[in-house]
């Protein structure tokens, strides 16, 4: 199924949403310049360096402005209401969740139009949904969620396999599409309800 | 207005030099080593990152040998005359001033050149010119300078702007140039003198 | 001298394991998925970063999938004999050195190949060896080896360098690429054996 432009729209403005709330309560000095920056590497980050390793230019956001005007009202929505987003944090999670799940797949959906190899194509897609947000955490000096106690960068690949299975198997489209957006959901859902993560391992 | 060879080389003298002092007074070991590599990725990683990012290829330090013998040059410098150059820190204040400066109208024309829309020009303008150093802090883990209270990156980012304007309304290369320079030195005088920071954002 | 596809991915084999083994004993969360991320990062950054900025696609591991079942092979080892490699740990830096060897040598190569100038060529070989391990330590908050007291990528420039200029006097390829390896593999075991570091730069 091919992501209409008004729905990668919607997950840049969700990615730069949470990126830019996230920025806050930071035990550093927080203004307008370090909320926008870190918004917009939220949201763009993933999918750019996914793009550079597969050579695809010109980058989305290079190409096509809407993309920054998009990131620009979220930083400004997340300046104005933060008080009210806030109180909503279940919504922030699942906004975010849906964000991750539609970057993976179309980040696994690019990479195999190009001729990459499935597993090269499982990696990128994760990739494209996460390391915006690892580059943020990189930049303000925090560990990044993925080595934190949580499972989200392992939703995404569970995901990304399952697209690439039944790409593989011939199974159609939008089923695939579909069911794996769903698998990292659900995965990402249960993990958080119920406290779940992968084991530690240890020496 | 184009910017002469010997303009572009001694920014990048200028960003190594910065650079590599940089690297003195940090908590850990530093040797020529260290001091050669932070002096190398401040004056090369934000021109770089617009290169790439751009798909402009082969880059600057890539094709011409002389960018790498200006750095080692600067690197020199600072080993053998940091004494006296700390001596004089208003000096390296202004040639860092004039350095962004240079480098975000710089990448403003070159991101221009290539047909990339206004807000990604003037996003790269700030990327090239402040970039070298945050790759450099990160690197350190130090947070870097962009997250902490002063006017900096918003200042190339003011100057960005009015390049892309003028720009746009027609005004001649060399008046928009020296205007949108001037901009940016003023702010970052200003804002420095008067200790002038960009409201913080708080809960 | 050509290095056969065998030897290349014995090289990945190396850096992942010891990429997969320093994500252990670190004082955070690690799980199955940190440890293969640190080994990817660790066993293709350097290259990836070197060709990215030589604009070389598509990448090894993009086109061809053997590189990251190797990768995903030396992780599953880590995680089940790390008991008995940690037992070696002159074996570790055996492989590790022989790897940053190899790895530096190839990158030369790889930067003459498509005419980079010879002191960006030096450049690019340190970088293709190191900075796998310098993006894994930057994501998991640690000063990279780079800039702490031992002589690493030095010895890896001093090789590269000794390459470039074998080749500049026309000494047959087989001579160069031996003798290259070999100093880097000696400045190495010299230094760690006689704890022997640069100078440090103080004020």
């Amino acid at each position: 199924m091919h992501i209409p432009y008004y729905v990668d729209l919607l997950g840049v403005f969700a990615f730069a949403l949470s990126g830019a709330l996230a920025a806050r309560g930071k035990k550093m000095y927080v203004d307008i310049f370090g909320v926008s920056l870190t918004g917009f590497i939220t949201a763009i980050g993933g999918g750019t360096l996914r793009d550079i390793i597969l050579d695809i230019h010109p980058l989305a956001w290079i190409r096509d402005g809407n993309y920054l005007i998009v990131i620009g009202a979220a930083v400004i929505t997340s300046v104005f209401f933060s008080r009210s987003i806030s109180k909503i944090p279940t919504t922030i999670f699942l906004v975010d969740t849906v964000g991750i799940s539609l970057y993976t797949i179309l980040g696994v959906q690019k990479s195999l139009a190009v001729g990459v190899n499935p597993i090269a194509a499982v990696i990128l897609g994760m990739v494209s949904a996460v390391f915006g947000g690892v580059i943020r955490d990189t930049l303000i000096n925090e560990i990044p969620i993925i080595f934190r106690k949580e499972i989200y960068a392992s939703a995404c690949l569970a995901g990304a396999f399952l697209y690439v299975l039944l790409n593989y198997f011939g199974v159609g489209p939008n089923l695939s599409f579909f069911s794996s957006i769903a698998l990292i959901v659900l995965i990402r859902l249960v993990a958080v309800k119920y406290k779940i993560a992968l084991p530690k391992i240890t020496d």
